[in-house]
């Protein structure tokens, strides 16, 4: 039984074969490169229609676009990781989450930023001390029941 | 001895007692709202005018301008937090954390995104199916050193 | 300044020495036991007019009312707890948690079940051989973007 | 020696190559789908003749029905799990164990609601905002004994 | 507002300056020593008449019947505990757990001991190479429910 | 080089095979069913008469008889476990715990119960509101040395 | 009421203005330096003679002697202690514990050395290389049962 | 490539069918037991001359021999160990180790036992009440820099 | 699909067979002993023309350049590592970690030396009491965005 | 009773007040300032003579130099520190301990580098690029004994 394991080896065997970038194969599947990449490693689901068209991009067996369509089980690491380029991240959320969750409130009332009706980008933006790297976030605001 | 735990709730304080916002302390001292209360909280420290500025703001005691001044030792919640609003942008970072340095490594090459050359900001966007909460982070590209 | 913790132990006196029932306070201010209860242990914001009613109920002082409005930072036991009447709850969760996921998916599709927009009721069912505890929820299904 | 792991691996190979659902199956067998999911992922153990009715509505080997009446070791997540999904459930109970716990002791007395004898729904409700999921638990009360 | 900290420990404080035990004042309250010193340390619910007869043998407050008749919240050491007389009970059950499971559904079926509808007892009992301690549980079979 | 995991699934498979139960493994070499299943298990070193008894017993290879001989490194859960049935009994123990050194220092003095000049039983009993499990545990009381 | 850790604090309190030390303390009650500091610490009970030695000999209140009899509930560091003296016991233990174990079982067959029947003694060694530290451990062997 | 764990494998093979102790095989390379189980385990590395007799002792490959003297990377266990006969150890360490630095303070002055320098036996003595294990410890003092 | 765990234990394997050293193969590639073996191990990126000169040096196939050149995922030990060698990095750490950081406020202002921008070596230096390891580190000075 | 923590406060609030750096206090005692901070955090013992020049330099009281010269139990933080400056040194003993630990045993054989016979510097490097911290240790190398 092919697994979602199999199909992200086969997308990263298949990238580097042919020489691809994400930001090319997110092109051909007419999705951004974050959402391509975070489906790809078997974060997101994706619809029919782009699944069929990332197995075609990559030349991967039909079964694999079965695969990619299923809801999948989102496992990430719940201690804080050590790669340090993923590690900042945490760091930032770590140092800045209260000061988001103040500011939401204060803007908004009493609820979240959804991460799940979400989208996100990463950019490159030229600087003159050194060219930035420019992380966009955006989810719906979810107020909190009262019943 | 004032301590920065002594300042943040002086701080606080005097913002609910004046009904004041973190929009409105940050234009009081020319710095935006996610610095001014990152630094409210003992998470970030002031220049001399900005400490000052923010003291006058508030009505603190001067001894309160050289203790926001001090370099602190940033403590935060290596265990995922449990407040909804926070979690949110652990799960966020969880999940799109290896595509993020997936696409920093597509764009600039071996490094990563400077979490202390860094802000952000957060803001409301009007949209007809619910507003959303944008958050935008922008940290300096540094490359791993070889020698 | 009155804290959180400062009100939920008001709230327990004043309802021990008046020998009240979270049902009757939940009647008195016209809202659910589980969501009285549960704002009543800062676990979630009461709007404003809820909150006076609970002050006027309970005889607390005014500035209650402003705590109880306030969004609360929600601090709950990510380590199982071990008394046994939470304990079973989440062996229910641990035991049942990848089934409510597959149904989930398999009746709306990839997403979620919200625990924002969200609520829940406990109940008392007669049965011949020993009454019974119903607990429902009931939250918004929401379902994952692609962008 | 064939194990759980194998029967739970040859059932979702089945439904997928045969199409069907939980609700289908369960429907097949006279159980619900909460318990024919769980009993299938090896958190409950089959009475004789529903094991003998899974085997043949998929077509699995005889073998597989012995192991589906064995009493299963029950494995789960103590650490709170990342899939969002199930997340969501354990953030229900954390939040609104306490209180579940308050109003089971206003109820019935001192005690619990088992997790032994316990049954199980989900359902999908209709609603003008967006359909909700709906869960449904009933646990029989226990009272602590005395002696 | 006394506290179950504050009963235990008025009547840590009275059993000490009064010489008593606990076998005597299991005794002069008609329960068994281990219920006894368990409801006395919060893990347990008193019944009035039980409280009542508590207070009057110890000379402690009227109030102190009420706080022991409230059901506690049971809290206890997760983490292996380190002194030797309870570890060594962590080591039976860490070694012989699967064993008496084993047992139970060889004996029973699929279901478990329960520790609600429970009671034990610790005796001495005197043996020529040295006296021996006599721990005795009972707790009410429960099955597993299928629906 | 036959390890003790191959005894213990030998041991099983064997079982299954032919029908048996611990009880008459037990009943075969002379020896009680909670140490016939837990030195099965691995976590009990068998005397070399025993050990030829359980090898005859089951038809397993001699060498099986050498390694049931072997002093085993006991391994067992720290993190409490999820089991119903076996967490049950580290319940039991976390609750009863300090109630039980308290008797045994009442009783005997300052010392602890013996886990290794150990012995145990688990029988069914009769009862008219449901049978019920019973467990005796009985341990050499180990006195602390003063020098 | 007086406890352990008052009790420990005015022994330290009394050492340090009276310019003792934990060999010359041990010498006035009759005992050993490690069994005395450890009993001080409160993690040994004193017999009653002992006791009232150590109170005359540090000129303690009377009713210290009752609490230096008590039965303590011993706690100590499960996570690996960072004091670089201490630390350097648990390294010794984690990579010669195995070692250890073998040896009993080669010289003593299937069992454990007592941490209860127990003593131990710290002396220095003159050496030209520099003088050692010598630690000297004797227990009692006790043997597994089988029943 | 033959690994530390292949050699440990091939050791302790050779010396079940040989019928050896480490006694034995400790006398026939001139060291004492405790070193060589414990280099033998992969916790020590061997001296040329040593690593050869081993080899020759045992009727290993030669390419053991070099195995043998690489360093080692030790690894044992942070959390507490289960097995009865290694957690003794640790509580002794737990216990103590407080004591056995205050008494190397005394001694010694502001420093530590090596446990680099350092060396153990394990003995077995005679004892009219039940033989005894002693275990003893030497290292070298070292004295903290100051600079 | 060639892994960074294939290409280091062909480069390990290349060392061994050949007799080579750190010291030696960093002069081949014209780079430092610490940073060779560190990228060699997976820990940093190769340039191109390193990477290359690697797999010259040691007689690697040419698919392992690619492998060498790709940014890898640095994955290390959160929990204190238990090897002497390299505890006593983390005790170092762990004991002067606050003063680090106090100084680099004291001489530079608020804020970091760069983990990224950094280089390190290692050196034997002789010395009449015994011969000493030294270790520089040298690491970018970053100071904190006030925005 | 006069502890560390109150004489670290002592010396903290004597330096802001004297508007001293630790550079300064360091000189005027003769040592590091590395040392000087360390001991004034409790991380280190300090000989009589520098105690008293500490207590004369900051005008403490005069048992605060019989507090210095104490053995400290040195604890600090074994999770991973948060706080980024220190997380940093942390991140470079993970990614770079393998590496120092094999150029040591490169260069001098199986040992380590002691953390007791220790010294430490921080210094600023100017450079074009923006200045360097400089962080250099020297420990004794301690060979392992075998004995």
């Amino acid at each position: 039984m092919m697994t979602r394991e199999d199909v992200t080896a086969m997308i990263l065997s298949a990238k580097r074969q042919a020489g691809l970038t994400w930001e090319g194969i997110a092109a051909s599947i007419g999705m951004s490169p974050v959402w391509t990449h975070s489906a790809a490693m078997g974060m997101n689901a994706m619809p029919a229609e782009k699944a069929v068209a990332m197995v075609d991009a990559l030349g991967l067996p039909q079964e694999a676009a079965l695969v990619l369509q299923e809801s999948p089980t989102k496992v990430w690491q719940q201690a804080v990781p050590t790669d340090p380029c993923i590690y900042r991240l945490y760091e930032i959320v770590g140092v800045y989450g209260p000061t988001i969750k103040a500011l939401i409130h204060e803007k908004f009332g009493d609820g979240i930023m959804s991460a799940i009706d979400f989208d996100m980008s990463v950019t490159r933006v030229a600087h003159p001390k050194g060219d930035r790297v420019k992380v966009e976030m955006s989810g719906k605001y979810l107020a909190y029941n009262a019943w």
